[in-house]
């Protein structure tokens, strides 16, 4: 898709690295196994080895440990192929830059204020009050409700709701059909009526500089404090965000995950896919949570925790897990064991006395 | 954000409770933490006291029982402070009113009949013989297919879709980005072709009076007969409820839960963030189902179910899950060291004879 | 709803099987419970045998095996009912036809191709060079960007978003809400900046012949190469698919389960809800995972796999969770008491000798 072309010298002189061979005109960056003469690839997972010795790629980019036996053809040499490569993705597909002006279908309140620069694509609504910033986008159908401060470069979506009051930084990218700021899950049950009460949700949501929010996901709006997202945090499609959560700087967390009201995770840490993380905890900095893993209490210590049930042939899964529901009186039966075999061999040996 | 202000006393006039104190003008309801002298925050959970304590608000709501803690303080006395400040909350930020009219962009089938106290926002479409109650608010760029008959005063927020035939009640609110009524998920396997055979699904969605949807919810609508929300249940975000599924009044369900077709959920009831229900199940009225729990068979007795796998540290996930796939065994062995010390306590009995 | 009539001879000679009884006028089809005299039923579940003998319908649709109890009924024998209660119900309930045309607010880009016979809702928005086959309905609010492929007689219902390249196949149907190529999950660490690096995602998704897509439902576009979905696979509400994942031929993927990128799910496998499976991964042909399960490594035989803590009381659950962390430990035990016995009975029987 991309048609503007790289040499491999240009590539070292842009972005480092050691060209190391030929010089090669390239014209795409591919897979190992789909990759061609004018084509660039990388080496980052040491098992895919065998993958770069047989593609036939006209560049590699690899480690220094990975050049030993790629003798003969052209690498680039750098600690971090996989970084190496994103970058170069990046020059064969650069952003697409906003295409200044408003759509003739676009509705926007009199009093926003959007930069001459922004891009506002068709049937998009943007509410009172709002401030748009240099050069972002918003593409097809987005409703962007009143009072809504939103940085400049940033890319937001086709069909995605902001509601009311929301800030987003720089560089901010909302893919479609999220939803940021709806209200949180609040309501007081009402003893004499028989009844819920409706807490009105009055926080916002701030997303910090380059925060990435995938498809379909939902951040609530506070109750009365904001709920935050800091700077650098990508989070994946289908994931929630409850009401007062504060997601820490350049957090990592996979699709499908939950994460209830007021929790917060530490700066860095990695939730993995269908992670379940209750509310009112906290996530220290440096965490790892494995995919699927429910968190149910705060975590003292920075790691790697992880808890799922292992899989098993379904007709394992009716013997074995029928046990789960006895095991405390299997432990009792342990400990009497212990306790039977002990005295048992007190009284052998009293025997052999 | 509120602008208008009240009294401690103005509050107790119209909300009961009693006012301890000297009166004091109020401008903000906010937490323990941020309140100053001109705010009002309240202590529902016993472990905040020291943070009641050390709050600067003017006005706390707190039940008899802590008063004790709090002399010299202005206080409001109820039973119930959380549902105290819900009240109060309400009050400094009322239900944004329906501005009557339809924006010049929606597109609203000729047959459609909507009250003149309607608010219908930029891009709503509204399909042929639908009906919208008194004062409903449709926002931005929902879409509301034929047939559908919606009540009063209800709030449907933007990019909402509703798919034809569908009913709401009164004072339902809809968050942004669900889907109200699409297709059940229902195939029938043809052998002879060996491929797939959509059921048509004829059924439609009732939703009662007070439900509240969250955000990116989705409620399909039944095979044949209704999918059924009753009154006053509270969904929260990322909800699934499967066809024909039967959801009772006033049940909360916390968000990323799914219930699978033809389930019952039983009036009262709460389910867990991440809870994830099977199909054609019972549940029980006043039926707490933990977070991230699994139910995969009916519930004969009302009480609080739950069931995670304990979080670890991934080391020792390695370690202790494996054992999963062998209990049944772990349990044998236990059974048989059982039995090989019966028999060598008998023969020991024996031997002492 | 249906306004036709049909009579049981009429669908026997359409639709095969064999009339046994008098004719009867067919008005509906419904379910066991509310089937009167001119309504048609069905009975698959063995377990509902006792409802059929109850139920009023005038002509019931049973195996010849479920006959022998219904003399006397106006009876249609077939292999298997629920396919031909499937196939009843279509004729009940056509397919809404295209109402061929484009509607006014629709923005349609100079250089797509849209076919005459297409119905384009209000406010669909489609880009650039997209191209939209024959019969295909794209229904209110739905944005397709730039560089789709569509093929004949597909249904994308409501506020749908497909970004740009994508390509489908016939008679797909997109529910509301789902969201078709967004960019997959992907990030390189820059160790010395201390921050995320995008990795462009320049693959597309191509969804094969009669897949369904449920609300809701995300499939993300392929890092390098594509994400694909092959022929008449079933894809419920609120599924997500990784970027360059491959779900096979006739594969059913029930609501709420996430699959993570580059994993391949083989030809008819059926994934039960909520399931959770990891990334690059392989799920072989004609398996089934259970619903709530988590899948973290490859399954290399075909098969039915599950896995789900079993459901508890909550006080039992607290017992007995516990040990779970403990499992390893149990085990050393369980090995130390059979070796001590061993050792034991070793010394016993010295003694017996």
């Amino acid at each position: 898709m991309a048609e503007n072309y790289l040499t491999a010298s240009a590539l070292v002189k842009q972005l480092g690295g050691e060209l190391r061979g030929d010089d090669v005109i390239l014209t795409r960056i591919t897979s190992l196994q789909q990759a061609q003469e004018h084509d660039i690839s990388f080496l980052s997972n040491p098992r895919l080895r065998e993958d770069a010795v047989a593609s036939r790629a006209g560049v590699l980019i690899v480690t220094e440990k990975s050049a030993a036996a790629l003798v003969g053809r052209t690498l680039i040499i750098t600690d971090d192929p996989y970084l190496y490569f994103a970058r170069v993705a990046r020059l064969f597909h650069p952003l697409q830059q906003a295409r200044s002006g408003i759509h003739p279908s676009a509705i926007i309140a009199p009093s926003a204020q959007i930069a001459d620069s922004c891009e506002i694509g068709a049937n998009v609504v943007i509410g009172e009050r709002c401030v748009i910033g240099e050069h972002t986008r918003v593409l097809a159908g987005t409703v962007i409700e009143e009072d809504c401060i939103i940085g400049n470069d940033c890319v937001i979506h086709a069909n995605v709701t902001i509601y009311h009051g929301c800030q987003l930084g720089n560089r901010v990218e909302l893919h479609s059909g999220c939803v940021i700021g709806a209200d949180g899950f609040g309501f007081a049950w009402d003893k004499q009526k028989n009844e819920w009460f409706k807490i009105v949700q009055t926080g916002c949501v701030i997303l910090g500089d380059d925060v990435d929010i995938g498809a379909n996901t939902t951040i609530d709006r506070g109750a009365i404090e904001n709920t935050i997202v800091e700077k650098d945090a990508k989070i994946d499609n289908q994931v929630m965000i409850g009401h007062n959560g504060k997601i820490g700087a350049h957090v990592a967390i996979v699709a499908c995950t939950g994460i209830a009201g007021s929790t917060e995770v530490g700066d860095f840490s990695v939730i993995g896919g269908a992670a379940m993380i209750g509310g009112h905890l906290n996530i220290p900095p440096k965490t790892t949570i494995g995919a699927a893993t429910a968190v149910s209490h705060s975590i003292k210590e920075s790691g790697y925790y992880a808890s799922i049930f292992p899989l098993q042939k379904h007709n394992d899964w009716v013997k074995n897990a029928a046990h789960i529901r006895h095991l405390h009186e299997m432990n009792q039966k342990i400990k009497a064991l212990e306790h039977q075999l002990a005295e048992l061999n007190g009284t052998s040996s009293n025997q052999q006395d």
